[in-house]
């Protein structure tokens, strides 16, 4: 069910953590270790900030390790701040709208897991997001729904809040639904200046999440790793699960964890999904009108 | 906008019609006279009667001129009853799920047009489909919710009122919203054993949709032609532009009609569509519940 | 480096082996036990013979696993012989025309395995193609060079002869080289007719290749099972690897064997390349001319 | 039959020239107007010189209106120097090793037009290709094979006599089987700091080339038009058919023409194919060896 990994710091092109890293997420694709698969050949995406206006986006039906455009792509092109995602699509179709990253605007979103019972749920769930954000529907995915609630609920006024609405919304309903452990999630957002990755499942269990170490503390344990003293302190990377065995270099995420990578100090807080009645109500208002 | 053909009659291998007559649809994907555009190469679909439960489907990306499997498929698949489209797409992505027909159980549907307006009107044609067939919403095309409309509106019991409804409610939605001229279409549907053609558009101009004459008559017509005297008494072909020149081979369809292509005598009949107000509010009740 | 099977037999809706077997065909593009890797998403293709002229093949980019047509095609075509492909490339490019089974007139060939240091000899391989069928070369693999090598050692006439000249001529070039073990192969090959199923490897040591029991003793042996019930006495399978676990169902071919499937009783009979020198030097006096 | 453009001037955002402009390349791939086929929808690519090492490219089967991941792509990659090409195949196969450009090490190229008779002289023409550079044949057209065969008259070292002899080549080899008017082309050359652009036919009446008229010649001229204004002194489009119809923009190139768009005054010369004995006769001494 997908692996994805995100990266922030000084530009990269995006071979250097796409291909020339030891699994790398594009080995990942293949031979992933932690996954609930080891193949994830259904499709990839990458979404990435750098020239031109807003994230760029490169979705592909092809499974990543054999995809020649790819290839290309990270070989050609540089970022401070991209996202990428392979894909083990748990039912529905293998098509470029369904592949991860999802944007609006500014906004990019990429999710490994799944929401239980999504296609029971899934009319009262599409019903829940803001008709503006409805009519942009374009693939058939419980994570595009997700990102579409999660924008419905705010996220570009107050991603923390929007993000705990969205998941505590999905909960309530399947708990309306009877569905138990509904949400199983690891979820990247950004804007281009901040990442949000949040690691989550209702039965709290979730699917693994690491974060690079501090960049400073790893130069000092690594002194004949020219790659790592070629870190500089803002950069980090968030991964589904880590390249190699560099031991020091990867923090695993603890359960119903948000980590905030930014300017400056990056911060660690729970994540508390959540139902605000009134916003709930007002939106079904909205929709009954 | 769209091209489409129909074939009802003695089996034949699908490359007979798809590719062996002169203006055959696949030449009509490069080369539309008719259509609102010249090109379709948005994808294609085919859908047949034959071997194995309910009917087979075919739907690619890629234009229909080009794809080899569609020649190899054409050239060794047989079928007394088949539908074929080729796609130009009015900005819906291009993708499988998109591509005509739609299928639900036995039932078929291809449609050639658009519904005006369609973007602003999704969020509530979608929620006047069944909440079961919601949930197998696939594609993101105006096409498959009016499909997924008929269906709510009881195709598989009655058909023809059931198209006549699912057209009405577009026409009745788009009103509100103030959307003029809303419908446009020309439409096939299939249950394996009749087939039901419809040239409709709400401004009364739509567009074009031709039958086979008869073919006993067409024998009599032109004695000296092989294919024509190999025609049988049931051999029908419905398609949005005549095949070739043949004087006295084609029949356009008047506007507002339906033609029945079935055993036995064919039928014409107007086409008239309308809102049953108790089905319709009965609908909006059940989703509100 | 790829699985495939073959069926001669009662005519079947290709599904029934690819899809509703335990451990088909398409579980194994995803899950290969006895393979170089487990994961064969290289694309695919079948090839059948049946109705229309010829065989028909079908082939995707795809992964097996995840092609909605595929699903469709195996589900509604049915065939008294057809042969199976899901692919793992070993560098080549994946596109169908680098897809199996290759197809000239009504023979058709899959291979698993590769020619070990085929770059190198790829130009002088090529040279020893007819030059008639040089100019068809499609695609840029090893396994259709191998296909056309064994055309123009006259496959058509003799198949046996051929393709037994054709794997001497490459290990007599790999010889020139300097490359040892060249050849690793399982091959299939059909004219409709018979089907000739090779293991062979130039260092003794091939891919795994199997053949179904002979049916009448299986019918004996599992009087509980319907579908083995079902076998007729001329069915026949032949996989890279066993489906399931019945026990006495599968053969495993024995190392440089060659059985032939065929009306009447099937054969099996050692398989040994040789060089007929008369033959190469007459195609090089040929093509040099 | 293919059209293409080039730019090579200020850095700009791919977009500027596939999609911003009027009758811009994109455009030509629905629509062209002086091609032999108004449709170009079998497949287009872009190279382009930027960040990273080499020329990047993106190839893809989708015909270039329709694909979403050009139109990302050209809006988040911005480049002084790129080539692309938007294709109608004569035959060969819709597949990304045969879409344009082709790239050996910096070098990219481009073709528009056809060697008619390839199929015949397909084996020849590749036998006179450098061993070293015929395995790594990838796709199946003419062009590729014209590519490699100026590879192997010098491209590299000098290539404005290494495409004489190319085009010579294959005029005298067409020549040997009576086949007239073989060439046909409009051609682009690019290693990241010159391009060089070829309009020359067997007939003397080639497909049309334009080259963008002098810069400061376009400022006087047009003082009212904001995009003509930032034009810098070194700007320069070559393409297949004119953006717009803004009078005084566009140069045809004459018949057997080449220009050479490099830092400093550009140049144009006669282009004239010829046959090098010496080098062609080493060559198949070589081939025969």
């Amino acid at each position: 069910m997908c692996r994805w990994m995100a990266w922030s710091g000084q530009p990269l092109l995006l071979e250097e953590l796409l291909f020339k890293t030891q699994h790398g997420l594009v080995d990942q694709s293949l031979h992933s270790r932690m996954g609930a698969e080891t193949t994830n050949g259904d499709g990839f995406g990458v979404g990435w900030y750098g020239a031109g206006e807003g994230p760029g986006m490169y979705h592909s039906v092809a499974p990543a390790w054999g995809d020649r455009n790819l290839r290309e792509l990270a070989a050609h092109v540089e970022s401070p701040l991209f996202l990428a995602h392979v894909r083990a699509t748990s039912g529905t179709a293998v098509q470029e709208t369904n592949c991860h990253p999802f944007r609006h605007g500014r906004w990019l979103m990429v999710h490994n897991g799944v929401l239980k019972g999504f296609h029971t749920m899934r009319r009262d769930l599409m019903l829940a997001v803001d008709p503006e954000l409805f009519n942009d529907f374009e693939g058939s995915t419980d994570s595009e729904v997700l990102f579409r609630l999660a924008l419905s609920f705010g996220l570009e006024d107050d991603p923390i809040e929007a993000l705990e609405q969205a998941v505590g919304f999905v909960e309530a309903t399947a708990k309306r639904y009877g569905i138990e452990d509904c949400v199983q999630a690891s979820i990247g957002v950004s804007d281009g200046v901040r990442l949000w990755a949040i690691r989550y499942s209702t039965e709290g269990s979730s699917r693994t999440l690491f974060a690079s170490a501090d960049a400073s503390a790893l130069r000092l344990l690594h002194p004949e790793n020219p790659r790592v003293q070629q870190l500089r302190d803002e950069d980090r990377v968030v991964i589904s699960e880590p390249f190699g065995a560099l031991p020091g270099a990867w923090e695993e995420l603890p359960e119903a964890t948000m980590l905030i990578v930014q300017p400056g100090a990056d911060e660690q807080r729970p994540f508390r999904p959540h139902v605000d009645a009134g916003r709930v109500n007002g939106a079904h208002a909205l929709h009954a009108g």
